[in-house]
């Protein structure tokens, strides 16, 4: 029975991942040809991906913490502001509630909530259908934060440029050597809520060379969105990013 | 392309998953002749499944904290110890590396590590299978440790009497109506990190209220795997499953 299963899933998650690596290059082509810096975001439950993208797009719009007023994000009227270091889009992904999307919607005014329902992940399908619900023109960096999980998004192509992998130190150091398929695949390790290393446990060298027997080249940047620690790091890696020509 | 994608898969997934239901009730049958009370635990990356199951394991032997002599694991001579409150065997599932099967055989004699590769959940066949490599005479109480997942476990029938959905504090108290399916599946919630409440913003009331929308019934215990908070109570409820009659 389990031989059964086996060979009836096989070929079937091939011809999946097939059609959504297609609807993925045309996205990823659509996004080069408007200049788009893409970043997937990976992270378990809890992690800090909203956190994170709130701190990261605060500093990015280069304001204080008074958030995107009321009548502002209604009117959508203000396309570029004064300091903003990059024009932002964001989609979310969650299985149910739009709470990641509302808590986004304070510091961007392009904010995306895709409803996965049962979905582990997001889809090339899904990503492409969302971006055609944002006004991109003018856009260069967008961020799609997926689903809450370390291990399903990491085999489905959304069209980004490159995937981020979000640690966090309350999981445990033993997190990236159990998700091994993750920390191949990115292309930037974060290690969030460092602020709280003072009361846990963890070990950070073990960590990291855990990092580096997976993928020694990748970088490795400790943050706090709580503090902003590390913020700074965070940000500079993306603003190469979004300076990098793309084909 | 997408429409595509999901007539294709559909059909597939109810076919595996009917694959997977036949074997889980063979094993669910054969559980119940032996008399053993299995639990399958789901709970987030780092939500703390291995902290909670080792302390749990402790209790149950009826032990202090100085774990199985490792010449003990090594002869497996002991069947019945003084003051065992169940004798009990553990199945525990990873993508990667034997590191909680090894936490958890320092309580515990009967242990198996279950490497999924790149599977984010475990499924009946592979319980079935890693079952065979376990002693079960005596065994009344079989724990199940999912692989760290809020999403896909869930839809996947072991062969358990119960699942139990672990949550804990520093993943914030919007998780539960992010996972309703999780939530409405659960035997029990278990919040756990229940000590970090006061280092951290946590909503309980909010998470309660939450569960209680999804799962008007379940019981919801707050618990530290590390201070032992509300450990008596899981174990009342552990108690009370290995006494209920099972046919």
């Amino acid at each position: 029975m389990a031989e059964q299963t086996r060979t009836v899933r096989v070929p079937i998650v091939e011809r999946v991942l097939e059609a959504n690596d297609d609807i993925a290059a045309v996205t990823r082509a659509d996004l080069a040809r408007r200049g788009i810096f893409s970043i997937d975001l990976i992270g378990a439950p809890g992690s800090g991906k909203t956190a994170l993208l709130e701190a990261t797009l605060q500093r990015l719009a280069g304001r204080g913490s008074e958030g995107v007023a009321a009548d502002s994000v209604a009117a959508r009227g203000l396309r570029r502001r004064p300091a903003a270091r990059h024009e932002v889009a964001v989609l979310v992904g969650d299985l149910a509630t739009r709470r990641d999307g509302d808590r986004l919607a304070r510091w961007c005014e392009r904010v995306v909530q895709i409803s996965t329902g049962e979905g582990c992940h997001l889809e090339a399908g899904q990503v492409r259908d969302a971006l055609r619900d944002v006004e991109l023109q003018g856009v260069d960096l967008l961020f799609i934060e997926n689903v809450g999980n370390l291990i399903c998004p990491v085999g489905f192509d959304l069209g980004q440029n490159v995937k981020v992998g979000l640690f966090s130190l309350t999981e445990g150091d033993d997190k990236a050597a159990k998700h091994p398929y993750l920390v191949t695949a990115a292309d930037l390790i974060l290690l969030n809520k460092i602020d709280l290393a003072p009361y846990l446990t963890f070990d950070r060298d073990g960590f990291v060379a855990d990092v580096r027997l997976l993928n020694p080249t990748v970088p490795i940047l400790e943050v706090s969105a709580t503090t902003g620690v590390g913020m700074d790091a965070w940000l500079d890696w993306i603003d190469r990013g979004v300076a990098r020509p793309r084909h």
